[in-house]
């Protein structure tokens, strides 16, 4: 059997273009190597949307992305968080195990308090259900960025502490497999693309929204004829990660030479960028636009992983002692 | 449709009287005024008890000892909580309607930090699963002792604040119905019976056990002929809890009047208590011993406790933005 992988993506606001390099593409790319698990994570959303109707978009939105982009549904498993209810189950048998203070020390937590922000308890909880996420798979492999590692560590530490307390192989150990990442994907305003900094590139918006919103990337002074420095700059950052090796390479000459305003920079951008996205583009509204399409494909990868879950959980459950 | 109660009592360790006399007896009496639902608490339990097989026997004796005293299965229902994994979800949505301060002040965290014991994630969230255990069944009337009033009210704000936030009806907002409870049940030493402080009578031992036990009850050292205070000695206040009231006015003026020794007034409370529970004791066994026939009522009221779950449920994740 091929090892698995474990990918979540968490429906919160418009997805963009940052989403889509750090965690889509990637993710995607699992698919040569393991059968591969892709869920939305809807339960982990709850602890931010508060709006029924932006979390159902938001969540079909990304399960819609993950097809759009060439997710095959018939050899890898596209799920619902909330369609394995599972994970709730096994969330609060593996509460029952740590001491409250690895989830004070958790990002999500800490994140919250640095920027004033109130959490809930389900924030606090955040670890143990992604915990839960990792383990109820039976995951061999959970590929994460570098800042994501600490959660595969803790489901590590839970998996130990519960097979030296109930028994080897009540839950399989996880490996970390930490993912390379280029520097961080930058939004409009030079920071990182982030939907705090209301400064992102949103990916499935017309062409014509599209260029407009990348002629406001914010760029220096400076003007046609001059050089200019291609590594600082957002627009060229940006097409490096979407043109082929030798048109990056000319551009990359015309920065520094001069003679190459921003506007046609941006322009370049906006055409390779629109023809990557154009044909994802046109999958991603058909499953937006076919429901029960969407449905079925959802339905069917929720029956595989519950399968699974139920496997892992069953096996738990009887050496912890529930019935 | 006739109103429903919920009781749930935590499988921990051997039963006792005080168990009985402060849990059982009264949450039976409710079966003449509503449709009552009982379960046993083993996700509860799993923050305390860590070896599976006393979590198995410790649970499948709380349900053996409600049928032995008279639960009648055919109008009420008994249940596993961990056999409606549904509360767990719930668990994990009201996680998210709630800031972390309402559980720093949590009796069992609190109670676990006074004694200066290791508390788990599980602890800290207890008042969340309790809450979700009462508004899972759309429960009307929870009686609880008062020192139990705190969860039921826990509940009761999830509840508003998740029917303000997702719209009326979302969540019934129960009635806390605080239960007459008399004086705390004195154990062997005259503190309150607790398994904490190993002075409890069991409740299911054999009649000689038993009677071993009760004659183990400490006493002052007043002599046969001396007269002794009722009010203050243990087995006159046993005795009282079991008793008619003409045989505990008697004995009552037997102590005032002296002439009665305390092992003669152990007598006659093993006596009274033993009548009181022999037949019980012989259905308990018959549970016990008949595991598939308790199975099959345990299996039965999980079904309809399931079908009541669900339909909460599925009102809450509509509501909330799950699919």
């Amino acid at each position: 059997m091929a090892l698995r992988s474990l990918t979540g993506i968490k429906p919160t606001g418009e997805i963009h273009l940052g989403n889509y390099l750090g965690a889509i593409r990637p993710g995607l790319a699992l698919q040569d190597r393991y059968t591969a698990y892709y869920f939305v994570a809807d339960y982990h959303a709850l602890t931010s949307v508060m709006d029924p109707q932006e979390l159902r978009l938001a969540s079909r939105t990304i399960a819609a992305t993950f097809l759009a982009f060439g997710l095959d549904p018939s050899s890898h498993v596209l799920f619902m968080q909330s369609a394995v209810p599972e994970v709730c189950e096994l969330t609060w048998i593996l509460s029952c195990q740590i001491p409250p203070g690895v989830l004070d020390r958790g990002h999500a937590v800490k994140a919250a308090r640095d920027a004033g922000r109130d959490i809930n308890v389900g924030t606090w909880m955040y670890p143990v259900l992604m915990a839960a996420d990792i383990l109820l798979y039976d995951s061999d492999v959970v590929p994460v960025g570098s800042d994501q590692r600490q959660h595969v560590e803790v489901a590590r530490d839970i998996a130990i502490k519960v097979n030296h307390r109930y028994g080897d192989g009540t839950l399989r150990v996880p490996e970390v497999s930490i993912q390379e990442q280029g520097a961080a994907i930058p939004g409009l305003d030079g920071r990182k693309m982030s939907k705090s900094y209301q400064n992102v590139i949103g990916l499935w918006q017309n062409p014509k929204k599209l260029r407009k919103q990348i002629m406001r990337i914010v760029t220096d002074s400076r003007g046609v004829d001059d050089p200019k420095d291609p590594d600082s700059d957002t627009t060229f950052q940006l097409y490096a990660l979407f043109a082929e090796p030798e048109a990056v390479a000319d551009l990359r000459q015309a920065y520094l030479q001069g003679g190459l305003g921003y506007g046609h920079a941006k322009a370049a951008l906006f055409e390779v960028l629109n023809e990557h996205l154009a044909l994802p583009r046109d999958h991603f509204h058909h499953w937006m636009d076919h429901p029960s399409d969407l449905d079925d494909v959802l339905d069917a990868g929720a029956v595989r992983a519950r399968a699974a879950a139920r496997e892992t959980l069953d096996r738990v459950r009887s050496r912890v002692g529930l019935k």
